[in-house]
């Protein structure tokens, strides 16, 4: 059997191991670097190395920035005494998007997940009990999983100590969805959390 | 509307050059190399910049390779005088899995497509007319597309000026498919190609 040339080989190993990328995608991707031209593989090795060299993680928030406290962080129009919780970076740009969101963020940089070894102590968990004070609002912004609502659970208990008023995201039906389409657990949940009109 | 820090938009920008990978993808990659290790990640920069400084396309066949004349041109055991001819450099790896060809490859590096404006002078044609002599066999493997097929047919007819035999790979059902879902003109095919028992 005749292989690809290792410099290749080892350049669709590495693409492999990336989230969702399969062994075929992963040669595709590789072929797409051997094809394209010089300068763009070097931007783009530039543009890896360059990520890694420029974002850090915000002290305060854990969120990835160039500067350090982010920008959310740092901005005085930012609600002070409201703190979203998620998951990852990734979640809190995806709120910004909605534009409907003034308070500030804190990512705790996964979920408690006994089964991966993932427990309170791998979470940045005691930066946000340094963050919040009595009075503040913490809005838990977990996934919508057995995880995500676990780590919600706990982090509500640790919350609720503090006097802190602790809320979740609504689960319901997702706007433009089918009713007919909608899974059991999904419907369950709008049912209990139907809102007068 | 807050965005990504500049060099994570640049990072996913890169991505979502890469065939088949959108925007959301292309953002979870991004993610993925800013999570990673700093190793790891230059690791990752360092793959990209070997392959482009190793690969060469064989002067020969066309292929990829770290060693021009690539190892199946310089292969003495491989038949001289039987060559097929691919689209791009990943079909011959291909074919090898298969362990059952044992001729050479030429490797055409795209297909003819007016549309895209891709004619005859952009492929690796006039190398290919060069290799092949009268008695040889040259086996049309070329993608069962419209555009492969146009591929096919114009140099078969070069092909057969030079007094070469000229086949093309079967039309028919796919090992484990399913007659009922099988569409019409692949079932025509195989009805046109059938075999004696």
């Amino acid at each position: 059997m005749s292989h690809y040339p290792e410099s290749v080989q080892i350049l669709i190993d590495r693409f492999a191991t990336f989230p969702g990328i399969g062994k075929k995608t992963a040669q595709r991707l590789a072929l797409h670097v051997l094809m394209a031209k010089s300068e763009e593989a070097t931007q783009f090795a530039k543009a890896i190395m360059d990520v890694k060299a420029h974002i850090v993680f915000c002290s305060v928030c854990g969120s990835i920035t160039e500067e350090d406290p982010c920008h959310i962080c740092m901005d005085p129009k930012r609600i002070q005494d409201v703190i979203c919780i998620v998951e990852n970076p990734a979640d809190i740009f995806t709120f910004e998007r909605t534009n409907n969101f003034r308070g500030r963020y804190h990512v705790l940089g996964g979920v408690l997940s006994p089964l991966d070894g993932v427990g309170p102590e791998d979470l940045n968990i005691d930066k946000l009990l340094n963050r919040v004070s009595e009075g503040m609002e913490v809005v838990l912004a977990t996934n919508p999983s057995v995880e995500g609502d676990t780590t919600s659970l706990y982090l509500s208990r640790l919350l609720k100590e503090k006097n802190v008023k602790v809320s979740r995201l609504a689960r319901g039906l997702p706007v433009g969805s089918d009713l007919e389409y909608t899974d059991i657990a999904t419907l369950t949940r709008a049912l209990e959390g139907r809102t007068e009109l």
